[in-house]
């Protein structure tokens, strides 16, 4: 017996079917004699239709009453599934956040989860063998007695949450795809689904554009030691033996990870625009008139590149935005050119980000070096490098992003056997 | 300055434009200085599409899931108008049931109000003139902290709970029409709006068909005399000057009803069926032999008619269904014929309730007979006759139904002048 949270997408709830198919997977497991708490989302283009009509009726609305609007969603789902589970013979019952609670802050569309009191759940686990049907995304701020709501993609968050005040062994996430895998599968046939992969990598990829979940619940899981579990809502409930090992992959500890891979996969992205600002005065300060101004006009900086000065005096620097912000940084760059001081602006719109992840570089040596001569060797030039203790990313011109990625995944041993 | 409740069903809300609308009406009274608490439905459509899903989940399902799933829909109407409010200049906020809160018994799906206190709404009203903004239609049993819901129409009795708990001067309750008529005006186009009519009245034009409130939220405004104005959503709110009478039907204690019509309203109903079961044994306990069957049936009986026995021994007792439930109700009397003990069934599908309402019957001698009489003059046959303080009905063909309704119509002085 286990004790576990399912947690179950937009698409996956996306009407009637969808939900009936969610009540098998979570029957699968109670006949199995787990213990089981499920998260929903709300039902696939709910939440976006809510979120049109709140900025219909005012463009600049009140956070407070944007979450009470769009956590109705959830709301629906969790009711609903708890329908066809006592249709099915199960007992069970749905939560809303407040009901729970899952108190949170107060920041409003994107509130942090506070406190999760299990108590009640694991109580009637026990006492009645009842399923909780949990609403996703949505929690309560005490002091106010307002519903908040986390942010796109919370239900992740949410489960993540859950698992960690019920001491649940799992925490399965079932999404549209089976698991996380070395690249993405469209650009690298030979890419294979990982087994297991460690909180630190899944941040790196999840950021980078792995997109299988919200980062901030990888971080949840992180810092409380969830096992979270990503697999496929799409199989045939029946057809999983819910005693064997599932299908998918397992996100957890390093320490869980006997052998620990040295590259664990290749992330890229392809939107990136880049800028150089030529001969920037090296001072104190001068990062801050650079980077503060791109922060207030609301400019996502991913990579940031800055060489030691040479001459003493000043310096290059560069780096990447995503390309549809590219004017705009320009023009906020070229703004504030009088407080930074530098020479002239360099940029290329062309440029993707591509990123090698893995824990196992900590302990090897060697490991860009490696990837920088086969780079080389496909003449494929790299524009700028950025390296941290589990992951380097190198920029290069996009034309070259698929050729690179493949040329990386080989390289690493990462390709199907 | 007024306190006002302002109530706005699911047809005054059913998309953003409409919400706009309802803002619109809300600031003329806001801008009048009155204190103002929004009652608001789900958009129209809404409710019948979560009803249906839950029916989708399970024929038989959890009451308390229901409650759940179908309160969303005035979760998000209560938002919107929020925000569209704040939009205009408006302090505004809403709240659900759960947070002001109305508690209820846990009559799931059809619960009863219990307690709603006012005291913080009437705070925000004198802080920070703040218009509240409820959901209508849902509450919180108290006990078991879930959601419930108050059945359809129930936004009126909430409207009405909330007017009684903030001692509002009046509860407006705007819908599509523009008032409360003597009768129904498709069939006597010279039928009138009346300005005032009395709680007892409206009770019977209501249960009589007139269909433009709840009977439960009338009943709860004659218990604490909340003062019910019926007026239409569908006026331009700037060509209504807040500081004059605004045109509609005033519902109110008959005390405040100066110069009382003897007649007030002319009802009817064409979808009756008569069953007239002759020479029932004339004994105690026969007629809950007749109807307990009916009812587990679920066959909802209007009007009963039983003469005193003239042989001592046996009488004819009569009744009407709706039409629809006919057959079936003629079964499920043949099926107790032996604990009922009777001779024969009648019957007739096309008969219509034709009835007459006024309080002033009360203190006037001879009203119903005028009627008898002039229904007699216009050959029209009279099956049936049940009366009681305030109204009488009688029991024709259906054929004769406007007829009978323009000749009573005019009969009382209804006709406009």
């Amino acid at each position: 017996m286990a004790r576990l949270v399912m947690k179950f997408g937009g698409t996956s709830v996306a009407d009637m079917d969808r939900i009936r198919n969610v009540a098998r997977h979570v029957k699968r497991e109670v006949d199995a004699g787990n213990e089981v708490a499920v998260v929903v989302s709300a039902m696939a283009g709910k939440t976006n239709e809510l979120v049109a009509w709140c900025r219909e009726g005012a463009p600049l609305h009140d956070a407070r009453e944007y979450d009470a609007v769009v956590a109705s969603g959830e709301q629906v789902t969790a009711g609903l599934l708890a329908i066809v589970l006592q249709g099915m013979g199960i007992e069970a019952r749905s939560w809303q956040g407040w009901q729970l609670p899952i108190y949170t802050d107060n920041a409003h569309a994107t509130a942090r989860i506070s406190e999760v009191n299990g108590t009640e759940l694991i109580k009637r686990f026990k006492e009645r063998k009842e399923v909780a049907v949990i609403a996703g995304f949505q929690g309560l701020h005490k002091e106010s007695g307002r519903i908040t709501t986390l942010g796109r993609g919370g239900s992740d968050t949410s489960a993540v949450a859950i698992a960690a005040a019920i001491q649940a062994d799992r925490c399965d996430i079932y999404t549209d795809v089976d698991g996380v895998y070395t690249t993405d599968p469209r650009v690298v046939p030979q890419a294979q689904r990982l087994d297991k992969v460690a909180f630190e990598e899944m941040l790196e990829l999840a950021s980078l554009g792995a997109k299988v979940m919200q980062v901030r619940s990888v971080e949840l899981g992180m810092v409380h030691n969830v096992r979270i579990f990503v697999r496929s809502s799409f199989v045939n409930p029946e057809e999983i033996d819910p005693r064997a090992n599932p299908e998918g992959t397992l996100i957890c500890d390093e320490a869980d990870i006997m052998e620990q891979q040295v590259v664990t996969g290749i992330a890229f992205s392809k939107d990136e625009a880049q800028i150089s600002i030529r001969r920037v005065q090296d001072k104190p300060g001068v990062a801050a008139a650079i980077f503060g101004p791109l922060a207030a006009a609301n400019i996502n900086v991913d990579m940031i590149v800055q060489n030691v000065s040479a001459d003493g005096a000043t310096t290059d620097l560069t780096f990447t935005v995503p390309s549809a912000d590219y004017e705009r940084a320009r023009q906020t760059i070229d703004k504030a050119k009088k407080d930074i001081g530098y020479d002239r602006l360099d940029g290329a719109t062309d440029v993707a980000k591509v990123s090698v992840i893995g824990i196992g570089m900590r302990s090897h040596a060697g490991v860009a070096a490696k990837a920088f001569k086969s780079l080389a060797e496909q003449k494929i030039n790299i524009r700028a490098i950025t390296t941290s203790e589990i992951k380097f990313s190198v920029l290069i011109d996009s034309a070259h992003t698929d050729q690179a990625v493949r040329t990386l995944h080989t390289l690493y041993g990462l390709d199907k056997k």
